[in-house]
């Protein structure tokens, strides 16, 4: 009896073991079919449903068939039991039953109203997984890779204009979705479908933040597929990077705000404390970021003379730069800041200095580590929100309250986009043209952030309220708006060129600017804001010669009296350059990250021939950098023989 | 007071979201340190402490600082509470406390002994990570790499002794330690240190076997580097990989014997039904993940006509392979065979057959992406490992059974090593000289499988004892023999060429080889077993042509009455090589993975250069495939100019 009881044991911890290997085995099934579904819609030209909408299809099914298909949950579920003894819910709980001590790990903390039947489950328990794996291992590698490969020049060019839509957008979206929340909430209340405590003003807002994150995914992969007008691109992609970095920072600091009496009332204090807590979260999530991607810079700029550099080891390199990388999130998250921001602004960074020093062969392992990283990633969460429609278990669908949502999304992306745009164009002298502000307002998909958002707090019923009407408007934007997004395109007649640049538009802009330097210049200067071209100044001046090999030598720049300093500062290449190249420099950088790598990456291309490689590949800005600062004139002409370390090669 | 309670929990949560990024930056932060450890240790030529030795010195720093810095435990530890209601503990349990639901998730099964002080600390408790995240996702990296990179035919020159060591070697290796310790537990119980039910010969066993996985990270990295003779080399290889694989089913299989009355009587049926077992999930395992690798392979080898191949979308490519390797291990798992042995035999048939399908660019990028997991997973496993050692709550030491462990595991080595190298040396051409035996019994590490197995069940003592102890072993042999290779290999003189051949005595002998074709092919096939060459002769004409664009057609291997469907089977690029070929054929193939990607994988060298390349790289094997079957010339003159497929390019 003894011994059979012994052999019980094993037997169920066995099937404690395997569990893990059968919902990760469920989640690699569904990630290989949606590949085959991509490489099959790749065939047929297919647009009308996107990969992701694919990958949140499968999910939904697989979930169904978990729900449906798996064993009725246990005897046990459901139960609630008292314990008298205890005055708060320890991490860790022993219970004696039946003689034998059990370990349990504290999980959550649940409502009364939450303990239904499904709650057993063992499989759907497992299967909707920790909210911090989502935050801490599915989205940096997603973020880091929207800010590694962002197309500085274009997003530069637009700088202003992205700054507005992001920062002034996202708050006007956040109100207006608040506001009509609010609206058809008291209208909930007035039928009697909600209880008047439980849902306050401060809910709406929370709600309107989350759901002012707007997913760049599906409808950039289209339009980089289709080759849609660069401007719309970099507009839209800086657009909703920057967005969800605001949308977090709005989400966290409206969960912190806590007036101190009526919840409903406004209270100056604590608003401040709200708009304090916004503008310190942001600010120190940036610091954060940016520092990790210094250290990183300076740690593979070293140049000690007894020392090997490290980029003679490409492995140590990238696994150095990844791991610096996820710290960056990481730290910040254990800071109590924003990782995503944090973890954003150290992909900039990154791409924008430590990228100089990386091997030829750690360029490319980086860049193709992290789009893998970013390709897995994102399928796993759009599968994983097909799924949670069926795992979840403690959905609440509110028919009025998801009708109100729709409207309120929608008309809040058109208080955001069209007053904005309408501002913006007084000051452009690249009007952005009514289409493309149909098209950016069309293009305003839920997706990843606003999902993650809600799923991080589903304890009381509002929340839970919030996290199924939030799964809904997801869908609802990814299969419609995604769907629509070719029909939407041709309707609209937006010229579709190549993203990046028409190569031979931009042939004549360069005979053009190279005949007369000052045109162009001139043209983007006045769209890039003062106070930027101060701080580009400084970083070509003294960040990128301390940080990087490129740029003119510290001992040009920095006044004479500092020479001492500056000749240990900088590296012997940077000097190399100097001599070779007389006062101009190359400021071509970075955007090569964005090249297909058809063609290898560390067999370095004579200048030249880089406009021939650009041309077949189709996707590639030519003349990157030419970000309009008097004094370095670009070189490019197809006299330079030799390879040069930032050509595009 | 209601709200005071709300925010107090809402801070509560915080704290549990955030634990998850303290513990990965630590993880990260340790990795970091390692890294930058690793790259002062290449600049002074360190080999004293290997980096895995560091890393497991970081681990143990860090375990110590956790474990006397961090929060002393809660209030509640150690106390276990009753529940008479309950029968048996079901996953979920729900628990009222004053007046709030929480919910908690089952975790294990402990003993009363284990109920002390320090059970309550969730930060230690955290840092002890689930064995399954273990087993899961960081071994199956390491041991497909392991598959994948072999390097075939040094390989399968020694198939033979390989085989003998790692089955039969590991079985005596099993039963010694398991007859020692079996003693030493006697004494132990005679001394009154323990009592007499508490162990039983099975799991004396249980231990032997887990003890017998020998861990090659550490040593062959040290031969990588010293470039140590490649028949030593590969015969360490090849037994540590294929005896971590017979290691890990004899586990399994022990922990399932279970003879049905006196645990310490011999009972024939219960022993025949364990070696019934060990075969068939030896052998399930095997065709587990042969299978899913031939699925790969076929998807990837797919030519239907209106398809683009996968080939052109590297990045579904490499997703697709990436998933398959990883779902044959968990497939595996899921079905109760081993994982490990799925995954490794999936990673040498990828390699085989899947590797000659993919696009240039993909083979680059599994390559490393692959080397990149590797790497990562081995470093997190040994810090792992050094804070397992302070974090972990339930050691037991006791000095007698780790002084027996330490006696038993380099005796089971002596009586593995010397009389199985004296039987092989009867049958061996190029006998194994006194000095490698030497080497090979100093190389006896253990390292991440013995670890993996011992964490896997830590419920009873004896277990908890057989962990500590195989803990102190990994970090004795590691430090020690790891640390003595150098000066080891030093004092038995072995030669110390380059690790793959010295590229003067290939050349020396492909020039013999080209003269006298049948000389050098005779010494190799005196060398395989017959088995293995008709499988060999069935691969190439069949399966290769079938599933890969190498070898012969099938129109040429099959009967004539075939030659419809074996005209549908063969892919187009077969016959081109038939055209330009003949009957000649290239089986070059797959050792071109371990090539240093210094230089470009896919800008295809002329044949004749590739002797340039390898030199300079100094790792590569010229002439691999040479497996010495008649009837195939081997064609590498430098007049093929034309890049080829299967060149080393």
């Amino acid at each position: 009896m003894e011994k059979l009881k012994e052999y019980v044991s094993v037997k169920d911890e066995d099937h404690f073991y395997h569990q893990g290997a059968v919902e990760l085995l469920i989640f690699n099934f569904l990630l290989i079919l949606t590949i085959l579904t991509i490489w099959l819609f790749k065939n047929h030209r297919f647009r009308f449903l996107h990969e992701t909408g694919g990958a949140m299809l499968y999910g939904l099914v697989m979930g169904l068939i978990i729900r449906y298909v798996t064993k009725s949950p246990d005897v046990e579920s459901g139960t609630v039991y008292e314990c008298e003894k205890l005055k708060s819910g320890p991490s860790t709980l022993l219970i004696n039953i039946t003689n034998q001590v059990y370990e349990y790990q504290y999980k959550r903390e649940i409502s009364h109203h939450n303990v239904n039947g499904h709650q057993g489950n063992s499989m759907l328990q497992k299967m909707t997984f920790d909210p911090s794996i989502f935050f801490n291992i599915l989205l940096p590698p997603i973020i880091f890779h929207a800010g590694y490969s962002l197309k500085k020049r274009h997003f530069f060019r637009n700088l202003g204009s992205i700054l507005t839509y992001a920062f002034l957008g996202t708050a006007i979206s956040c109100i207006v979705i608040g506001l009509i929340m609010y609206g058809f909430v008291k209208a909930m209340v007035h039928i009697g479908q909600l209880k008047q405590w439980e849902f306050h003003f401060t809910d709406c807002l929370f709600f309107g933040s989350l759901m002012s994150a707007t997913d760049p995914v599906t409808v950039l992969a289209i339009f980089h597929e289709l080759n849609v007008d660069t401007d719309l691109y970099t507009l839209l992609f800086g657009e909703s990077v920057l967005n969800d970095a605001v949308a977090i920072v709005l989400t966290h600091s409206i969960s912190i705000y806590s007036p101190k009496e009526n919840p409903n009332a406004f209270d100056a204090a604590a608003f401040f404390q709200s708009v304090g807590n916004f503008l310190g979260i942001f600010a120190g999530s940036f610091a954060m970021g940016s520092s990790y991607a210094v250290v990183t810079a300076l740690i593979s700029f070293m140049h000690l003379t007894k020392f090997t550099k490290l980029c003679e080891f490409p492995m140590l390199e990238t696994g150095l730069f990844f791991l610096l990388s996820w710290s960056a999130f990481l730290s910040a998250e254990a800071a109590g800041l924003t990782g995503i921001v944090a973890v954003l602004f150290c992909g900039v960074t990154q791409a924008h200095y430590t990228y100089n020093n990386l091997s030829a062969d750690s360029k490319m392992r980086t860049k193709q580590l992290f789009e893998f990283m970013n390709f897995l990633a994102e399928n796993v969460i759009f599968c994983y929100m097909g799924l949670a429609l069926f795992t979840f278990q403690n959905h609440i669908f509110n028919p009025l309250f998801i009708f109100g949502a729709l409207v309120a999304v929608f008309v809040a992306r058109a208080s955001n986009i069209y007053p904005l745009s309408f501002l913006l164009n007084l000051g452009r002298k690249h009007k952005i043209p009514r289409t493309f502000q149909h098209m950016m307002m069309f293009s305003g998909l839920r997706g990843a952030i606003a999902f993650a958002l809600a799923i991080r707090d589903t304890d009381s019923q509002p929340k839970q309220m919030m996290f199924s009407t939030a799964l809904l408007v997801v869908f609802f934007t990814v299969w419609v708006c995604g769907g629509g997004t070719t029909p939407m395109l041709t309707w609209l007649q937006i010229r579709s060129v190549l993203v990046g640049v028409d190569p031979d538009e931009d042939l004549k802009a360069r005979a053009v600017s190279q005949s007369a330097p000052n045109l162009d210049k001139n043209t983007t200067k006045a769209e890039s804001a003062w106070l930027f071209r101060i701080w580009y100044g400084f970083d070509h001046k003294y960040l990128k010669p301390l940080l990087t090999h490129a740029g003119p030598p510290l001992t040009s720049t920095l006044p004479e009296w500092c020479n001492p300093v500056a000749r240990i500062l900088t590296s012997p290449r940077a000097y190399g350059d100097q001599l070779k190249d007389g006062d101009t420099v190359y400021i071509i950088n970075n955007d090569e990250l964005t090249e297909n790598y058809e063609s290898s990456a560390h067999i370095a291309v004579p200048a030249q021939d880089s406009t021939a490689s650009t041309q077949a590949t189709g996707k590639e800005d030519i003349q990157e950098g030419d970000l309009g600062l008097g004094g370095y004139k670009l070189q490019l002409q197809p006299t330079s023989g030799q390879p040069q370390k930032n050509s595009l090669a």
